[in-house]
């Protein structure tokens, strides 16, 4: 397969203007492209860094078919956006990573059977529609459990511990009656993650893998690489390699996984895809040769993977809310990286920025 | 003296469009501000990363006051904005580096005596606002030795070099009649820089002193550090300390040296200064804890330095003209950090990008 590599001065598309569309803006400035942004709402963060934005719903198809003509290559910045808006712009452009890793990320249920499907380990999981549902998942999965909604959760929520089978109309009620599933909670020493790059060319690039701290089901703090295992990282990038390979995936992609203990050996079960950029590859921007955006930005354009070699024992520390106004106690540390994200209003809960602190190897 | 840093959040100006204004940009988004280019001409490398500019001549008073009334503070990306330029936009808004930085640097008769007034090493120089000038100079200064106009030189452009004084009449005629100087060859054993940030609080953060290889009057690749005594590093971190502190200078800028073998030991004479980022500092993007893009922003903003400390052992080749063109090579080599300026037109001599390596130390 020869592969065409979209030319330096070319302008690439990103589908949402968040904080990960403005760090991807930025790395493919630093290349000599141009970004347009397309997001539905104004004041955006990524709309700063560039002159060019589009306005528009993701179910516009005037709007997404006259955005797509103006790019060489379109990418998105999150796993919400609707199948049919990148179907519609698939047909007019090149649009990497593809339509197929949305299908298969953006719905809880059809993610695990998929993952479970190519052998991989996931945890205990059922279909729940119904409290009925509910009720009959919870005598073959046991509690503690967690309901969670099939689509468009993130950071927690849509999501609901379940201690015993008591909880199940509480459950139920909180999520809506949301189509939902419910998974076995896992017993885990930690929460790790594995950030990897796929060219177009089938190369794969593995970032270190990580462990990451969480409070109120947000990220807070990532350590890289993962105090674990070298096998360990090994199980990890195997995974995260049958993953890629067989969505012919091009780009970035992070797998969220859990560290059991069993018998004394660790193992991995897997808890979810994200089809793009993430959170915890942030330490990447100063602890990696290449950062996960640059990389992203490679795959995407065709061109080669960079290195994704460790520069140093990394920690990020995520800004939530409030914790950005410490801007000036954090730059007064010389060895800090701050990196901020333009956010007008700081509200509780919400990523304005994040710090990364590299210590040589 | 209280400084009051600008805000995250808060809009920068920057006079001049060109790659390195695009670089303070990008720089200046990773720490959350806004950036508004302000340039006389269309289509420069910096209208590509931020939403907001200005094209207006620097002689347009009414056009500096509405840039001005728009940002939090304004900066420069070279050292020819004119000087009445300068003292409309610091009459309205906080100017860093200041007017007298201008002043200083963008006439070589008015530099050289101020950087001798200091106490510090230049070559034999003389002023020539003639033919008859000139020959008076030669009897003093010698050849060889090069004529060069006061004003708007960079690159080699505006210089001649005399074999002898029998080139006089040619030289006087190359360069047009402008006000000019003479300066005597220095017979360097090789061309040095120190690239330096100076904080509004006065502090002070050099980068490792470098080494300069040109080729056809364009800085071609730069070695850091450079390999030389650490004794020398030392007299450049005073010369450009001496030099920052006169100025009461904030943000970066470099002092470009010869170094000069004399009696078996190396000493150092000051070529010139640049009141700002500076090519033989591009190195620091990845090759130092904090860039010097980012320095410069800490600088203006009146923020603490980042450390200036050194990742690896660098090297800096610049993409000029033709050589971009070779972007798919470099990015095959997975440890070389492409940079390029997203200039549409490769012409001879044109600074198209450049491209870093790092080894660790």
């Amino acid at each position: 397969m020869t592969i065409t590599p979209i030319e330096p001065g070319s302008t690439l598309g990103i589908l949402g203007g968040g904080q990960l569309a403005r760090m991807l803006s930025l790395a493919a400035s630093r290349l000599g492209l141009k970004t347009h942004i397309y997001a539905p709402e104004a004041d955006q963060p990524a709309f700063d860094v560039t002159p060019y934005h589009t306005i528009g719903a993701y179910e516009d198809e005037a709007a997404l078919s006259a955005f797509s003509e103006k790019v060489a290559a379109v990418t998105y910045e999150f796993e919400n956006i609707p199948v049919s808006c990148a179907e519609i712009v698939a047909r007019k452009t090149l649009l990497r990573p593809g339509v197929e890793a949305l299908r298969k990320t953006q719905d809880r249920l059809i993610e695990k059977e998929w993952i479970a499907s190519l052998g991989l380990p996931v945890a205990p999981y059922a279909r729940v529609d119904s409290v009925t549902d509910l009720q009959l998942a919870l005598s073959g999965i046991g509690a503690p459990s967690i309901l969670k909604t099939r689509r468009f959760g993130y950071d927690g929520k849509g999501q609901f511990k379940l201690s015993s089978a008591a909880d199940s109309d509480a459950a139920w009620a909180a999520l809506n009656g949301y189509p939902s599933i419910l998974e076995g909670f896992v017993p885990f020493s930690c929460e790790v993650s594995v950030v990897v790059a796929r060219g177009a060319d089938g190369a794969f690039a593995p970032f270190a893998l990580c462990c990451n701290e969480h409070a109120d089901h947000i990220l807070s703090i990532t350590h890289a690489p993962a105090n674990l295992a070298a096998s360990l990282q090994d199980q990890a990038f195997a995974m995260a390699k049958t993953i890629g390979d067989a969505l012919n995936y091009v780009g970035v992609f992070a797998v969220e996984m859990f560290v059991i203990s069993k018998g004394g050996t660790d193992h991995l079960v897997i808890n979810e895809i994200a089809p793009r950029v993430h959170n915890s590859g942030h330490w990447t921007m100063d602890g990696a040769v290449t950062s996960q955006f640059e990389q992203h930005i490679r795959a995407v354009c065709g061109w080669p993977l960079g290195s994704a070699e460790l520069l140093g024992t990394c920690e990020m520390h995520n800004l939530i809310g409030a914790q950005a106004s410490d801007w000036q106690h954090i730059l007064s540390n010389p060895q800090a990286h701050l990196h901020l994200y333009g956010k007008a209003d700081i509200r509780a809960g919400r990523k304005m920025g994040h710090v990364n602190f590299v210590r040589p190897l």
